[in-house]
């Protein structure tokens, strides 16, 4: 049994997510689909790159990932198939698969359109809509690539694509006097959040053998906890669940607090640990 | 492996799908559920009609399509069946099928619900509640479908039911002298986009040859777009997935900006194409 | 094929439902998942348990019922299996199954994470983050329940467990001078109706040869209907799905007319029918 998961900006009030899975269903019954999220905010393609990043590797080798977060639909941008060691990701070439190059070995396909099925022609349907390309061309190729049908069959490679350059954080000062590092919120989570771009490997290697200083806003905070409980009513700082730091309000919702959003800046302060 | 899809207006914080769902294990275990949506606003049957027509026809042939959204539940409306060429369709004798019965043949029967199984009764519960038929009668009736059992063996034929009136353009003048049409918005999605009751089709075999204003509230739009994307930050119109004419805001929401909503009219002044 | 419901309050803006699903995918390919609710307000373990109390018992014999509301995720708080006659549950030990405990005889068993399967250090991944317990402990076990491994093989048997004391109505007055009976709403659903702790068969046997006034706010309500419809825009009662009493307004949002909410009380006035 192949899986599809679906991750789109499509919502839940609208047919869409559903007619995108029964014209896959049409094309092989036997997938079985599973939904990431469809309530990334319109057209957000840095929410949907960073939740796709979250969920990806922890499904079954061949999963086939289906991505229609394409608010360039109708216009130049490329259908296209991704392909890595474990795994198949199927969207528009928009940058939604920024997180995904840098994880493994990858190569890209351009969807060729031709090579897909007819059964909207069948129906009096245009083969390709000018507005709903999920429909038309994402979920027919993912149910093809579902059946084992090989990227080359369904489009060309490619050698150029897009792809948004990922937050990293910059360290001040030079070693062995590394100063701090400037990091940035990379995403929020419906608790409020905030994940930044700060690894544990890294935070780690920097702060060995130094106390540390989390300064945001007017917030110090000097201590990584280990849950989101706490007695304070003040932000703490935590590894989420992908090892990235995250900035948390207890019971609360940071992001509100303190007013934050994705490209807010933190600064980490580092000094000698003085024993 | 038979298909039952789901549309309701239960939301996601309570757990009535699920509640169906599990009825519908219990009966069938092999039905796969696909949800169209439940985040359609409370009683809004015309809707949910809507959502259903843009979604159906993208299933396997055989599909079951279950349909809750029941403001009348535990009155006098009738549960039903309704049975095309390729589908059936459970609900409510609402008109939340009125898009249907305009596309294909159709039969109707209304639902016996002495013929449904008595597993409530076996747990001290009664058989049918007065407040969820989506429990009671209709995923049990689903799932009854989904195993082969025909409709007439599930209930009897009727020949009366509840049906609201499709919205129609109004074509303005007498051919050949057409001087426009008025249209209506039929749905406004996730996304704010204005969807009309003007098809594609409708409207090129009236404008061939002529000159076009789509006029709504102040604004003027007189070509049709084959994108979402704009230069402008001015509502255009393209056709939408599902064939009717959209007004749309790129990368913004068109329904919010012009203040309407379904019902709001558009007018479409044709002209002699001058060369 | 085994069913795993899946209730949390994560929502469907992120991915960590789908995380939860990729993880159970690898373990039990066969697996079907159905979604009880994710949009459980963030942290509220009351609402979790009455919902899970709403749906568990329609699903069929074996069922796994997951449920990651796990505010104390990180700290303290046990995750645990509890076992009854017909079903699994899994989850923390929050009260999250206090619902559960009053219907069937049941057992409970801690989770012994070491019996937890590796697949994350495979991926340099700690086993068990601090964080994203249902992806780590909880989705794993359940999978594992799904192969048909048993509690003990997971766990070991726990004799005290976390129960928030379920809301009962009080009896005024002693028998059989019973002067009324005071009630409390122990949920608000979707539509704002007010879901109280008065069973169809307590206010049955009570009410039984009495008139009877429902007194919430200012109002009075001495009749029960079967239908959420009504000629008036009042509020009405009735016995909802569950067999509980709801006040509920018709075509309308009780909870926000009344601006009444979970823990708001009601009292039954009794009077002896006057013939």
């Amino acid at each position: 049994m192949m899986i599809i998961t679906i991750l789109t900006d499509f919502g839940m009030a609208d047919s869409w997510v559903s007619v995108m899975k029964g014209v896959m269903c049409g094309l092989n019954p036997e997938a079985k689909f599973i939904d990431i999220a469809h309530s990334i905010p319109q057209g957000d393609i840095k929410k949907a790159a960073f939740q796709l990043f979250t969920a990806y590797k922890y499904f079954p080798k061949k999963t086939i990932h289906l991505v229609v977060v394409d608010p360039g639909v109708g216009g130049d941008r490329k259908p296209i198939i991704v392909e890595t060691n474990d795994y198949y990701f199927v969207g528009p070439d928009n940058g939604v698969f920024s997180w995904i190059y840098g994880q493994d070995k990858f190569k890209v396909y351009k969807i060729n359109v031709s090579h897909l099925p007819r059964f909207h022609t069948e129906r009096g349907l245009p083969l390709i809509s000018d507005t709903f390309h999920g429909r038309d061309i994402f979920a027919p190729v993912a149910a093809k690539l579902s059946l084992g049908i090989k990227p080359k069959e369904l489009g060309d490679s490619l050698h150029q694509w897009v792809s948004f350059k990922l937050p990293e954080p910059v360290i001040i000062g030079d070693k062995p006097k590394v100063e701090g590092l400037t990091g940035e919120v990379i995403d929020v989570d419906r608790f409020g959040n905030l994940i930044t771009n700060i690894s544990r490997a890294g935070f780690e290697s920097l702060v060995a053998q130094k106390s540390f200083e989390i300064r945001l806003k007017d917030r110090i905070i000097n201590k990584i906890s280990t849950s989101y409980q706490s007695t304070t009513h003040e932000p703490i700082a935590i590894f989420g669940s992908s090892n990235f730091l995250e900035i948390s309000l207890p019971a609360g919702n940071c992001a509100h607090l303190l007013n934050l959003s994705r490209g807010s800046k933190l600064y980490i302060k580092l000094s000698p640990m003085i024993h």
